[in-house]
């Protein structure tokens, strides 16, 4: 069976997430129901990340093992086509060896949150931004985002509900830029933990609106304790922006 | 009665336009109701760019005279509370003199076409860009784009049911920029004609596709005639994105 390493964008709003669940229609089913309409194939897909419900991607990747051979750019072509009218694309279609998986090749993933800081609702951007009305200090959020890099016991920033066997990642970007009214937050990592990149942000808010010193979020950080996380930024402002692999994946 | 400066955005997707239509909400027709409900005050507002249906806004600007005054923050905050759950939002509030109109004392609108340039469906700018799936040499668009600066007789880019005495107007600006799959053309002159920008960008798209040289797009100019228009960009991907003044515009 051939596989297929697929490059996925997609507006999270409607959907409850990446992976399936019983309470609605997820992305991965979305693309798999496609995939069975096309092919006929059932088989399951694996994705890089599992976006929450309401998150965003402009390049999840994913992988199929199909029976057929496809060429890449009429699967690409016919899935979008299936896909139609949900805000789902398939941007990109591979061949790929056996030996490359989605979610265990990946060797980073790259997260970008969006606030826009203003008075004002918002409008192009519903659904796709956080709004935070207090004026935040883009420059000290940025100064206490380098706290956060490097190898960490991440408990405080990680969901309840997470299911990585350790709390300990790796933080290897964090940057936090304004222009204008945007805010946009990098962050990248070979992993992350659930809700990581969301907690991250909502305690960076709490330094750049002057609730928090960066003292607050080390000692947020030192804690290791989920009750000391500042808070969880909604998921309208998070986009999976690219996964990267080890090596280029060629067919097999 | 004081007048007011607002500066407006809004996605243009629900509206028949900026101006009142019979068939349909207009944004104008939006705000003046809720400037309505907010002081009672049953004034018509006036914009800057009577943008058509499905076209969006950054920075529309229009003016209202008041019966009261109101702090132009308090203004601002009051009629975005009465605008939702519609997607207008005012940006800012400022107080101005009756000199100002919003309209006649504009000396530059600023204008933005975005065409996303891939195979794949629009899924997070669905309805926020123009999708051209055959690939497009930004580089041309951008030499022949150059060829419609200055002052001409713009006939062939106008609707034919605009209204304006003269089709002699002076582009300023309209330059084509690529980044990755996104082209962005800025357009930029004291004043446009009825769907000029969406007009010359239609026809540049043909120069990019290839269908058009740079000397056919001169020779449509030249030639003064609507039927030599090369087709007529979507809605979608315009933004009204800043109108300039001469003057500060202070408070009389």
């Amino acid at each position: 069976m051939p596989r297929y390493k697929l490059i996925i964008e997609y507006d999270g709003a409607p959907f409850v997430g990446w992976q399936r669940q019983a309470n609605g229609l997820a992305v991965q089913e979305a693309i798999e129901t496609a995939l069975h309409a096309l092919t006929g194939d059932r088989g399951a897909i694996r994705g890089a990340g599992r976006t929450d419900a309401g998150v965003h991607a402009r390049g999840q990747v994913a992988h199929a093992d199909l029976t057929k051979d496809w060429r890449p750019d009429v699967l690409r072509d016919a899935l979008n086509a299936y896909l139609r009218p949900r805000p789902v694309a398939i941007l990109a279609a591979e061949r790929v060896a056996h030996s490359f998986d989605a979610r265990f090749s990946a060797v980073r993933r790259h997260y970008l949150y969006k606030i826009t800081n203003r008075r004002a609702p918002l409008t192009l951007e519903a659904g796709q931004s956080w709004l935070v009305k207090r004026r935040l200090d883009a420059g000290a959020m940025h100064e206490a985002a380098q706290m956060l890099l490097g190898y960490h016991d991440f408990t405080t920033f990680r969901d309840s509900e997470c299911q990585a066997q350790s709390p300990l990642r790796t933080l290897e970007r964090f940057d936090v830029m304004r222009t204008h009214e945007e805010i946009h937050i990098f962050a990248a990592a070979r992993s992350f933990l659930h809700s990581q990149v969301r907690s991250m942000v909502g305690s960076l808010e709490h330094v750049g609106s002057g609730k928090w010193s960066i003292h607050d979020l080390v000692a947020a950080l030192e804690a290791r304790d989920r009750r000391r996380c500042g808070m969880v930024a909604p998921p309208d402002g998070l986009y999976l922006m690219q996964v990267d692999y080890a090596d280029e994946n060629p067919a097999d």
